[in-house]
């Protein structure tokens, strides 16, 4: 197939197009470099050292020949760009991804909004008018839902769970809406926007879509150097058990934010590969708006916590945990039982051994120990 | 009370500020003018002849005294202006509000919802940095919910619409969250997005807010010509009665888009001014998100063409109704059931005499009969 990345110079873009093209598929690419920009502003850096957009076109040109279609550097937020090719699928990880950086102050707010909404509104419609047959692959979040205090289906109000009761007997049609959404950051809340803008697309223009609700990825992919995935593990970027296994490498504690039973879907970023690979070479029909909710296993913080201070241990390293004042403003303790069958049906093999993910990992991050800056972990942005 | 208004110079905000001066209430306003630049950019020119915004504001220092306390002109997108007064209740009228408008082309749909979503968003942070007490009076849209198959609560999923039942059965604990919302164009999206991001801001920072669900608004208020609200007709500022009205006289018939089955709560614009004071003087408690939908009743564009021939016509105007495709994306027969008792219970009286309503409407726009551009009212946008 023909995919169009947007977004792939990131964590996850940049080890798609690897894997999407050792598969044989053709892959073209788009990417701002805000990314790098972002990080930079906040003074983190990747653990493993990046080489430029440039260098990483090269290495995809002279690795996959023709299947590499080219990268085209453009701001993506303002749909200043062509996409020069026709594609099948159009996968958009161009999105502002931290749920801190858009807590910080109303500039940061306005701009994850403003960039993460208006730049998939500008894709919508360009969609609409160059490629309304292509199948756009949305990068969503398992934040979306929240944590309700009841089951979260896949994306829609199932049938089977509303009864027939009361005064508002007619609810029990509230079936096939979508379900709910409580998020809890303007981070968060800018997926929701762009799920219900492009359910939208695709109701009222029939185009078609996969929104992704993913829970939070780790790990590290790459066969070499050079296909080496950017490694983030500041407060803002890193996402947990990155900035776990960083904290266990640099000899800090563990910083668990309040009571640590905070309950979400984690995955490997192997598995996030596989998962978006499945929904690409499964696209859904024309006009079909489908959410997957993409995540291998639900975990608590301190049993992950708990998981990297083994791993480390197995590796000669001595962890520590430390509970801190929770920055954000969310249930330490809550109900949390997502359904996420959609993808198991369609071939999905979960990796479930998380403690050797997580020690192979950490040794995996322990060539870069020096590159570390201990500064950006601890966080200073708070929801209140 | 002190009332800071946003919007002060739309339909809306300029009849409110007049009737809240006259209950001895305090107002201060802000506009950017906007609201004039995009009805020139259209084409559309208000039916009745407006004074700029200063000789408006001239008219209301002249008339209530101290009790106005002045109007700025400034960007309310950027959040750039003051409130030069410690309100107690932020009025928020300040947005795009048409639905055809956001359906134009990318550039007007992404104006809409930056302009919209981005402008409460920074209304939200200041008001946490500097009226964390004050409470946000925001127009919303019953557009908002769409036409769902089932009844529509106000805001939230209520309690005894739940079941306990099948595989989901934790689901009857979905009550308490936000009724899901499935609007019909970016305009709309652009309320629903506000909804979701005020509800958060109450949620995490103790903000409190009446999110109004507004019905459609039809009708002319002002005792005298300097207090006459502006008054669109155009394909996308007229709203339907209003628009219906301005055929009539004009002698064009009534564009009913498609069946004419299509059903919505409705308000004369003198009730609407009733129920935002009532949200105004009654106060929600600190960090509460509360929803009023807000309307009289419901009708079908059916019933209300066939008011506005019987309000013609005992006007001596002969007035006739035509059933043009319709440019909209919409259901033309469906369900529609939604709740409006809070406004009730909090002491709302409606004008339901909306015959003598839209009669009234009539007689009082036949002195600007040669003021009506034809040109504007045929629907020219398409959704799809």
């Amino acid at each position: 197939m023909k995919i169009a990345i947007l977004g792939i110079d990131g964590y996850i873009g940049y080890s798609l197009a690897n894997h999407l093209m050792k598969r044989g598929h053709s892959v073209y690419g788009l990417d701002s470099g805000i990314r790098r920009a972002r990080v930079e502003e906040i003074g983190g850096d990747s653990l493993t050292p990046l080489p430029s957009i440039y260098k990483r076109g090269e290495y995809l040109y002279n690795t996959y020949g023709d299947r590499y279609l080219g990268i085209s550097y453009r701001n993506i937020v303002n749909c200043d760009y062509n996409i020069n090719i026709n594609p099948d699928t159009i996968v958009h990880l161009a999105e502002q991804p931290s749920a801190p950086y858009s807590m910080k102050d109303s500039y940061h707010a306005v701009r994850s909004q403003g960039d993460n909404v208006l730049g998939t509104l500008n894709l919508l419609w360009k969609m609409r008018e160059k490629f309304p047959k292509a199948h756009l692959v949305k990068l969503g979040t398992m934040g979306e839902y929240g944590t309700p205090n009841c089951d979260i289906p896949e994306g829609r109000i199932p049938a089977q769970c509303l009864g027939n009761s009361g005064a508002y007997q007619c609810l029990c049609s509230m079936s096939g809406l979508l379900f709910p959404r409580t998020a809890g950051s303007f981070y968060h809340l800018s997926k929701v926007h762009d799920s219900l803008n492009i359910e939208f697309a695709c109701r009222n223009w029939g185009l078609c879509s996969t929104d992704i609700m993913q829970g939070v990825v780790f790990g590290l992919e790459g066969e070499n150097e050079q296909e080496l995935t950017r490694f983030d593990y500041d407060e803002y970027f890193g996402t947990v058990i990155n900035r776990f296994c960083v904290q266990a490498i640099a000899g800090i504690p563990l910083t668990v934010y309040g009571a640590g039973g905070q309950t979400r879907g984690y995955l490997p970023l192997k598995d996030s590969l596989h998962c978006l690979t499945i929904a690409i070479e499964n696209p859904p029909k024309e006009g079909e708006y489908r959410t997957f909710n993409q995540f291998e296993n639900i975990y608590t913080l301190n049993s992950l916590a708990d998981t990297v201070v083994r791993g480390a241990k197995s590796l000669g390293i001595d962890a520590s945990i430390e509970h801190i004042e929770n920055p954000r403003n969310e249930e330490e303790h809550h109900y949390y039982n997502p359904d996420h069958q959609k993808l198991f049906d369609l071939g999905y093999v979960p990796t479930t051994d998380i403690q050797g993910e997580v020690t192979t990992l950490i040794s995996k991050l322990l060539p870069y120990k020096d590159r570390i800056r201990k500064a950006v972990i601890y966080p200073k942005t708070k929801w209140r």
